[in-house]
């Protein structure tokens, strides 16, 4: 790896700096930060902005370049790869107050530019937000933004119409005295709308924003986009049922100038709802005394609650997922001893898998297949120069999943395909007692998701260890496969609470440095729970595991295992069975059904 | 019950409002809190401002008087009392956004000043400070502040000279750049000094401010309290040791115009660390620019974590009071069938017990004494009016605690002496498993308390029970009986991590209503744990239980109790007994030796 020359580069982009159209003033420092103007967890090309300006491509770092300096920040994890990819120009430093790294990087809200500009006011300086992007001013070369073929879900895959989603928000709206409401998050204008796009890898949304008043809707998005008349059609583009139905499309870019005519027009009490995590530069065009920032949007909280239709579609999406996997693990077992298989040929060989499954669309995230040490590195990626051999002697841990057209899905499993040592067994039975606590832990309604993080690690903490990353996070429905406003951290008070129709992810942890490590994930629906009492009528709920693949019992002590924790594996293993078993059946996939059969036999 | 007759009153503050002095233009609202100048829990008669205006002396109120308005806002629990005591003239409000109730409210600074402030400010007002009290300048009969004579504690109560915590603050000062500190809580001025006063009903404290600097010490307290040779001798008033450990001496009321003088002659650079807590009138005599607001003052850090010394007196201490504790339940068991025996004459009994153990100097909060429907009002303190007879039929439950020179008790138990129904029992038991959750739990070094709050409720929410307060507080040592920075609640996460040498309740409950209560407290103390492993080297912490008072097994339900929870139930009153036995013995007091020894017999 050669670092990126950027000697020129921070000499434009400096002159840009002191030649900025909107201040009198030169820009003493520039911000670049990670993240896109949409809050996304992963970004397009053309907004590695960050990458582009200092060379260092990974997933955590903020650039900042003054006149005489430039230096970029990042965490420990990251340390290595940032020195090697950055040149003399740029001063790596150590990001301040980094809570442990959580893997998902769901609540890394932290380097907000709120958050940002507080601390400058503070120190005697000020945040300005720039319309034009000065990076973008210097980047000659710099990617198309994205624009993907859109595709329309109809009422059986989405259980409501996107008209209806429209007056819900606007009920919402008038509840809360709102005039506006401006969306900048994809996920949440994909879902608001029934549509799905293709333009960040593994997530699929599309560019756009779109702009809600009482009576109008205005959709910022690429016009090229539009002409399909199926499209058209689902948007009611050209003949709208009612005038404040109607969508008002507006080129991408123009989402600024059009906000800005709004907020021109707003009367004295009018209030316009935007997520606070929403971009500096939108959001300062919002009037201060006008701006009604939310952590979540209504919308976030609304497609969070999913619906009957939706959580139908999950479960499809999850058999379809767990027959891909037991296919994959009956092919590993078997091609294993021949030493062929490598962490990236069984990554590939899970993909193809999947492909095979109806409405297969494509990963949702880049898939983690980890052998022996490489498993204890919790961000691990396989990579040519890193990549091992699945052997009988080490453990394996894959953490993988899909988008397909009904539903998203995100597992982990680990195993061993020759004799695991008891150490490992230990350590895997402490995981595998926190999976199952918080699985089948019942809870008031009104629960927040991180009041069961510690539920997760008690049986870890008893024997000393521990894992370094939050338990769970919010699962979206053919949607990004990690959203809010839910989840199960430690580290958060922020999260909403935990509702019947929510879906997270459960993915306790134990990583031995240098040596293996250990993840155990289901995906999991909130659903009512029906105890003995109702203490204040306030009823209670559960989780109801939506991923169904086996938990190796080979990996288990199993005479750590309670009775309880006992029943509940064994009744896990009898739905996989039965429900997985019946499409395996179905599929005519035989030795995935023997391998099934085999791995669900009840523990006695 | 009558209202207290306010208009008068309300005249003659309104006419102060619009005559301030301060100010040119007429003060809009005068904002009266429930608190005093110190941030305490408890207040003094002379500081009872809130009810002085309106009448109201509920725990919890806020009071605002405009030209034209007097309201005073109030949380359900008291919304009765309230009404009962506030005349025409007020207007009773429903306290907005209040969460379940924190029977101990330990972490109720949800209405300080600052939140106030940004609220006034948002809603286009500013908040002022008065540094004349409007509402003491029409309280003609305003009792005087208590002065109660000061105790100076020597080395073997508290393990560490005051002039060694000053070097220890002045080392924190250094290391965080701060030119002076501000201390206003009371508890954490007693602590600093080695100094007790009773100026504060069941809170040790004396009223006083201290500002350290890092050659000079000035203690801010009515000076006629330093006339004992003893005293003054302690505080090296007439001979200090050295010029930077001399403490200079200022009448109280000082406070403000000293620490003006101090800011006037600070330095560009120079910082005043005081607490967030602290009142607005004092935190705005500091210019905003040197002002250095925390949530926690490095002596609340210092002051939890008890050094050996203080850890062996608290110790000393619960043995005592576990010995009243046993005389009083014998005395009970006795008493009862004669129905002679009511809630307030089983509190009399209880303080005439402990008063007569060694360096008793009083309780430590009013006696929680409750039969049956009693039990369920959390706030419960026996009134004439609301006083029930023990008996064979219900349930009793005391929280109680007192003060000892060596230490700070604060224990509950739940009896029954007849027999307990199956639901009562089942109950207790769940809210014993969760007391044993929190108690036997291993955690890592650096976890915080509010982790550990749901291994509380775990065995109550799975039947679909709950209790709607926190699970544990921090305990002072021959202090206050609530203190920072730690606790054991759902509701916080500005809690500081659990070290060892911090002194916390456990103290889960169940409540039902027009029925029965429920709560097991025990004083524990965090003290390292040696599990199998030590994962990163972090080191892990439980809990030694201090409270050695029997848990009673007629309580029980046994079947629901784990192997492992009966363990800890028999090892428990294993010690108990050996350690409360043998002081009872050497206190020749046998008929509570023979409820011991009844009491604490092994469950098989």
């Amino acid at each position: 790896m050669s670092p990126k020359i950027t000697g020129e580069l921070l000499r434009q982009l400096r002159q840009a700096m002191r030649n900025c159209k909107y201040f009198s003033e030169p820009i003493q420092a520039y911000i670049v930060p990670s993240g896109d103007a949409h809050q996304s967890e992963y970004i397009a090309p053309c907004d590695c902005r960050r990458e582009f300006i200092c060379g260092f491509n990974g997933s955590a770092g903020t650039a900042i370049v003054t006149e005489q300096h430039a230096a970029m920040w990042t965490d420990g994890r990251y340390f290595l790869q940032a020195s090697q990819q950055m040149d003399n120009n740029w001063t790596l430093m150590k990001m301040g107050n980094v809570l442990p790294d959580d893997h998902k990087g769901v609540f890394s809200g932290v380097y907000q530019w709120k958050n940002m500009s507080r601390a400058l006011t503070s120190a005697g300086h000020s945040l300005v937000a720039v319309q034009d992007n000065l990076i973008d001013a210097v980047w000659t070369d710099r990617p198309e933004r994205p624009s993907t073929q859109l595709r329309t879900l109809g009422l059986e895959y989405t259980g409501i119409s996107w008209q209806d989603k429209i007056t819900a928000l606007r009920t919402k709206m008038t509840e809360r005295k709102l005039t506006w409401f401006v969306a900048t998050a994809l996920d949440e204008i994909a879902w608001l709308f029934n549509l799905r796009g293709a333009d960040i890898e593994y997530n699929p949304v599309f560019f756009a924003y779109t702009i809600v008043g009482m009576n109008t809707i205005r959709l910022f998005v690429d016009l090229k986009r539009l002409s399909d008349p199926a499209l058209r059609d689902h948007l009611q583009l050209d003949s709208p049922s009612k005038p404040e139905l109607s969508i008002q499309t507006f080129p991408y870019e123009s989402v600024y100038t059009e906000l800005q005519a709004i907020c021109a027009a707003l009367g004295p009490k009018d209030k316009v709802w935007i997520c606070d995590k929403a971009s500096c530069a939108l959001t300062q065009v919002i009037p201060k005394t006008h701006r009604s920032p939310i952590p979540y949007t209504p919308l976030c909280l609304a497609k969070a609650v999913k619906n009957a239709t939706e959580i139908q579609g999950m479960k499809m999406a999850h058999i379809k997922d767990a027959v891909a996997l037991c296919e994959l693990f009956a092919w590993l077992e078997k091609e294993i001893p021949n030493g062929t298989v490598t962490e990236i040929s069984a990554a590939d060989k899970a993909e193809e898998l999947r492909s095979q499954q109806k409405e297969f669309v494509g990963l949702s995230f880049p898939t983690i297949s980890s052998v022996g040490p490489n498993g204890a590195i919790i961000h691990y990626r396989p990579l040519p120069e890193t990549n091992r051999t699945l052997t009988m002697n080490e453990v394996y841990l894959i953490d993988s999943g899909a988008q397909y057209v009904d539903g998203t899905t995100d597992v982990t499993r680990t195993m061993h395909f020759g004799t695991p040592s008891a150490f490992e067994k230990e350590c895997f039975t402490y995981v595998l007692k926190g999976h199952i606590a918080v699985s089948a832990a019942i809870f008031p309604n009104g629960t927040k998701g991180h009041l069961l993080d510690s539920f997760a690690r008690a049986a870890l903490w008893e024997s000393g260890l521990d894992y370094l990353h939050g338990t769970g996070h919010g699962v979206g429905c053919f949607l990004n496969v990690h959203e809010g406003p839910c989840g199960i951290s430690y580290k958060t008070f922020a999260d909403e609470p935990l509702e019947a129709g929510m879906i997270v992810s459960d993915e306790p942890g134990y990583y031995e440095d240098g040596s293996f490590g250990i993840r155990i994930e289901n995906v999991v629906l909130v659903v009512p729970a029906k105890p003995k009492y109702n203490y204040r009528n306030r009823g209670s709920l559960t989780f109801e595991p939506l991923t169904l693949v086996p938990i190796q019992v080979r990996m288990m002590n199993t005479e750590l295992l309670t009775q309880k924790e006992l029943d509940w594996v064994n009744e896990y293993h009898r739905k996989c069975r039965e429900v997985v078993g019946a499409e395996l059946e179905r599929q005519g996939r035989k030795e995935a059904l023997e391998w099934l059969i085999r791995e669900t036999q009840p523990i006695i």
